[in-house]
């Protein structure tokens, strides 16, 4: 078995897809930030008073197109952080390459295809459940294999 | 005092230690989602108009069982994904084996007992008070000695 | 170029200021949870019906002091989690110190900066979107470079 110093390593290709997909959803949560952010506008929907631009303007909680993209990114903190932590501890498991990369890769895609279903173009369900259950079963698998190797 | 690599290392048993808790908890918040769906469908409490099974059925934010869920749920997001990130670091450190290892269970077994306080069967207070307390408590301190090896 | 083994280390003044930020931040983090508590506490505004005090008191959702903290809160778990995975795989593509380190202060800084002016002493706008936006751009930097050193 190779050294944990081996697996953090840029030349650990597991490593390596590990840290695009990982940035590749930072930056798709950054979205979601600036798509709550586009809906204020467009609503005029802000939670605070020394957000309004116009004494016209007052609070407000329930514009369905703004908490739409909150309830995603908030399903994004539920599900994408988590992935973070177990992704680094399964990469060094020393997986199969083949696996990890694969594992990866669907939560990525998966997590990415969630937020278009939910908050960009909503797509009747259970496109969402789907999404959702990919990236859900792909982390999970990869907590169980975590655990196999730590203790407690 | 020995290099950063024999402390990420399976053969650490601090590290290991850390692997098994982070995995158990990252499992316990994805239980958490499961929950939340179970009452959701027992209660028909659905946030998205493409959730709805039936035309008679109409969105809904404020069931009481949903909602306790959710909050349980928020309070893991704010207490145990910082968790992760600051036992990592700490493990890097090179605590003390005794200390670190049951710091790591104190965080484990408090956050599992605070969400069966707070989210399965309600315990009267301060059970979820002090299961709360216990980790932040934790993880305050070896944030603490995180900072005493950091730099700004 | 180094190995990934002298990046993550004690001896490398990038990962010590990594270090040091992260477990500010989480403190900072703790302390909304504890800020929250407070203005529950003052306002009397209870979500749970365990945690009412006297039989008086009914469970409450919507005082504007709990909320604005709340608010603060989530916004820190949307940018400052992000920022803890994506802060050390960027130490581990091996950047220049000197953008690194101050990368990390821009990040601890305006973070501080937001809660100040978002929770605690309400400044008008646009102090608040700016400290967001430094945090924010300064995260998805660091992504973009982790992103150029990773693979998919």
């Amino acid at each position: 078995m190779p050294l944990q110093i081996e697996l953090i390593s840029l030349n650990n290709e597991v490593f390596r897809c590990f840290m695009g997909w990982s940035a590749v959803l930072v930056l798709k949560m950054f979205g979601m930030s600036l798509l709550t952010g586009l809906w204020r506008f467009i609503t005029l929907t802000f939670a605070n008073p020394e957000d309004l631009m116009s004494p016209k303007l007052k609070v407000k909680f329930d514009d369905p197109n703004v908490e739409r993209v909150r309830r995603a990114h908030r399903n994004d903190l539920e599900n994408i952080l988590p992935f973070f932590i177990v992704g680094l501890l399964y990469t060094l498991t020393n997986p199969s390459a083949f696996i990890a990369i694969n594992l990866f890769r669907a939560v990525g895609i998966s997590r990415i295809a969630h937020t278009l279903v939910y908050a960009v173009v909503v797509v009747p369900q259970p496109a969402r459940a789907l999404s959702f259950f990919v990236a859900l079963g792909a982390t999970a698998y990869m907590a169980l294999q975590v655990i196999l190797a730590g203790a407690f």
